[in-house]
């Protein structure tokens, strides 16, 4: 047994305890406080991000046949990295090198460095924020967050459910046949785990750990080697990720070749070619329905998760907290600069309005108090500063530009104050009419968001739920005080697929997806087929294979 | 809670204790006798089955657009039973119709149905040996045991682990995250199991319940609607489990067409339009490699999970039981006459002979040794067709009459005495060289074996191996007396994924896979994608969705 899976064992078994559960609970801590992580850490954190800075990132004995890197940060710095680059072949055959005696180790083994590799992420939280805040534009408290704390609590439920996939199936057993009053048969029967062979994680731009931790603990765990493919302007965070992993993997007497890191430069992205390569086995996806269309239609036989993307949709027919349920959507759509995958873009309001606790709202009275919740909420620019974060990709700004001229404006986006060299913008807020589905029935990612008048809540859900059924959605919201509206819209939005929050006005978002309790993304409906991280998610990484004799007499 | 749940929970709880211990366990009598099943029932079973020869096959209120049936037993006769047919669209249209009640009932409701479902095909299994005697050519028998006990067996496996996975998350759950000083936040959660969709089961030749009943049962049990595709050579099995699955479904308030046959005919089948329609979220595929190939690449977005077929070897290196040993390989090369997936095709002999408990054996001596004992066993002509049944599909005899030139006839097929009408055929023993590759290194289905000249274990070894990598394999077994040789080539054969059976030489024989320990087909190598059954068999069948909301203060 492993000294490591040991050590760690109080934490897989409480792991496990809660995605059966599902009430709250989370080792790794998300305040980003000097008295959990260490007085000095915040400081250690930036200080070695900034040591990283226009260097190369050193992978001990990482395959190399040269440098790629053009990180640059939404907030303006290049960041001037370089990373060990090499071609597809050399990495493949690197892992499948070290593929023997990871694949043969026992899954406590396995289990106990992955648990291993986890702690020593999560105190490396504020390292690893910094690397996401000038990867992403995330604002530092959600890149700690969400980079570091939160990400760590995905990639341990998918640990959990690997080791308990894994152990369903006893090592060994006696299999006793009664043969009426003869001697029975006995065998001794004798059964392993053995992965699929080379598994890829491609990372994305915005939540570059939280993403790809899921699929690379998954398989790691399962046996299986992994090639971290980051997007070519997120590596940084998923090099350290890479780096911490090999470390511990060499500590243990295992090939630092087990993960390794498939870095590219934009524009020579090697994804394609690795997707396509006979020996990738297993591959785990985040990003563009385009792209994971092709991922899905490319891999061969490989088992292919993928999250994807959708139009999220709030349908508002009703509240009894009309301000709480305007900062609530506010907060939503402000977060990151609604650059989650889970932040709502469609707001379905009655076109003759709802009844609240404040009256009778039009329809106007319902967009502009959204639009003055995000007002209220973004108008001190250093407060706006952490709740918008910066904009990863320019595309983003250009569709933001282009949205304008889709629908009246209700509010329109403008550049966060303060942050003169970031990429910033906050939420462009436009009025639509339901039969405008060429302005709000396609995803258009970042900080646009429309109101979108219908007939009533009914018509709200329907449209809502085809839209998740047809475009895919990961999020959608409601408001409604009629107990039976509820329990037929959680009926269609089971139908279509989509997780469903209701009557959300205080600390809870519909973009919040807590670990070991809520699954993210249902794998039913185009925003992705997996689910992280349920079963299905973890138990076709590997197979189980027997040996059987007679039982020696 | 479904009363047929609670009359059939001893059932299910038993199976979920067996399948995590996996000892010999089974709830469904494997012996066909009268004490058992009731006096009458043999002669129930045959009149049940002569009732339906020559006459319409009634599915009450099942989809008819036609009729198609042109079944011919092995054994001789035609059936002369037609079954109503209608179009891929009809049927589609017709599942799609009955799902929504089916999704909605609890899981527990429709465990219940399953669980029903098998004791009444359990009651019914005189009957369907006789059905699948005359389809598949099993002998009576073996096919009251494959076709009935055992595939049930495999069915009640299915859907232990269905049951197991659904209730993995709970119904609901209160989440309760504290605020440090403040209150905390509580949200109330609900989780419920939503089916993929469509799932087609598409049945094969030789074994039409057997490989059909763990696919059909997974889909069933968590909430898809299954179409079941019969092989036009072998509906009748098939008709009668969805005759009873109809039964039951209706004398539960749920439509019948949650389980619709799709039977038609030779050369006009509609299994590629099936696999290819959008709205099949599933496919359970047994059969030949080439089709499997084109479903897995044709089905789109569906679940793909099949049984193909492989080169199944058994490598000689030494034995301290010769006699044992080569009974126990004659029977394996006799049990109907050689047409099951799990049985040996190549046998691998060092060139220079082995050590026996009768010493010095030749590479002659083994393989004279295996075709005297299956003329010893074959002898009796009434005994010769109680093991060897009835050749499945003219095109196996033609396949043993091509085999004949493959290498020197060690032991001659001929056809099996006193069936004189029925289409049969003894195992045909060639003896080549490992470096023939081109006789015995391709699938020969049938009655058709070659004895391997390899330099020592270890060739033999390498070479069954790197088959089952290549071809598939689904069973390999090994005779050895040094205990390292045997755990080296349990590695081996773990690492090509194939199951191994070590030094058999009583009554437990390498073509057999008993439900609830052995898993059948690993996944693993090029024999299948899916094994029969774990937790990936099923866990993917099903999404879990949420909705959640603030809790009520």
């Amino acid at each position: 047994m492993s000294g490591l899976f040991e050590r760690h064992r109080p934490t897989l078994d409480a792991a496990l305890q809660a995605v059966a559960k599902r009430d709250f609970w989370s080792p790794y801590p998300e305040v980003p406080s000097g008295k959990i992580y260490g007085e000095t850490a915040k400081e250690d954190g930036l200080a070695a991000y900034k040591a990283r800075l226009g260097q190369p990132f050193v992978l001990a004995d990482h395959p190399a046949e040269g440098a790629v890197g053009a990180e640059v940060s939404p907030y303006g710095p290049a960041l001037g990295i370089t990373y060990p680059a090499a071609s597809v072949e050399t990495l493949i055959a690197a892992s499948r090198a070290a593929a023997r005696s990871w694949a043969s180790a026992a899954p406590e083994v396995r289990v106990g460095v992955c648990l291993e590799i986890l702690a020593r992420l999560n105190a490396r939280s504020f390292e690893m924020a910094n690397a996401v805040v000038h990867t992403t534009g995330q604002a530092f408290a959600m890149a700690f967050q969400a980079g570091g704390p939160h990400a760590q609590d995905r990639g341990l439920e998918a640990v959990a459910f690997a080791y308990a996939e894994m152990t369903r199936t006893p090592a060994q057993a006696t299999w006793t046949k009664p043969q009426g009053k003869g001697e029975p048969i006995i065998m001794e029967k004798h059964w392993r785990i053995v992965p699929r062979g080379v598994s890829l994680a491609i990372g994305c731009n915005t939540f570059p750990t939280w993403n790809s931790y899921p699929g690379l603990f998954a398989s790691l765990a399962t046996g299986n080697t992994v090639i971290v493919k980051p997007h070519p302007a997120a590596i940084l965070p998923l090099a350290i990720t890479v780096e911490i992993i090999r470390q511990v993997l060499v500590e243990e007497g295992f090939a630092a070749d087990i993960v390794l890191l498939a870095a590219d430069a934009p524009g020579s992205e090697i994804t394609k070619d690795l997707v396509q390569h006979p020996a990738v086995a297993i591959v785990d996806y985040t990003g563009s329905n385009a792209f994971g269309t092709w991922v899905r239609e490319n891999a061969g036989a490989a088992g292919v998760y993928t999250e994807e993307a959708g139009v999220n949709s709030i349908i508002i027919g009703a509240t009894d907290n009309f301000a709480g349920m305007c900062s609530n959507i506010a907060f939503s759509l402000s977060l990151y600069s609604g650059q989650m995958c889970t932040a709502p873009q469609d707001i379905f309001v009655p076109r003759g309005g709802i009844e609240t606790n404040e009256g009778h709202k039009t329809f106007d009275d319902v967009a502009a108090g959204i639009a003055a919740a995000v007002d209220g909420l973004l108008a001190d620019p250093v407060h706006a500063a952490g709740v918008c974060g910066a904009i990863a990709n320019p595309a983003t700004l250009a569709r933001i530009a282009t949205a304008r001229s889709l629908g009246r404006i209700v509010r329109d986006s403008a550049p966060v104050e303060g942050l003169d060299d970031a990429r910033t913008a906050t939420p462009l807020i436009l009025a639509v009419d339901a039969a405008d589905t060429n302005a709000y029935a396609e995803e258009r990612f970042g900080p646009i968001a429309f109101v979108v008048a219908v007939d009533d809540i009914e018509d709200g859900v329907n449209r809502a739920a085809e839209l998740a059924e047809r475009k895919g959605a990961i999020t959608v919201a409601l408001y409604a005080t009629d107990e039976a509206q509820v329990l037929t819209a959680a009926d269609r939005f089971a139908a279509a697929g989509v997780n469903l929050s209701v009557n959300l006005a205080g600390g809870i978002y519909v973009n919040q997806s807590a670990a070991f309790s809520d699954f993210h993304v249902t794998g039913a409906n185009p925003a992705g087929n997996a689910s992280l991280t349920d079963a299905a998610f973890v138990a076709n990484r590997f197979r189980v294979v027997m040996w059987r004799r007679p039982a020696a007499a």
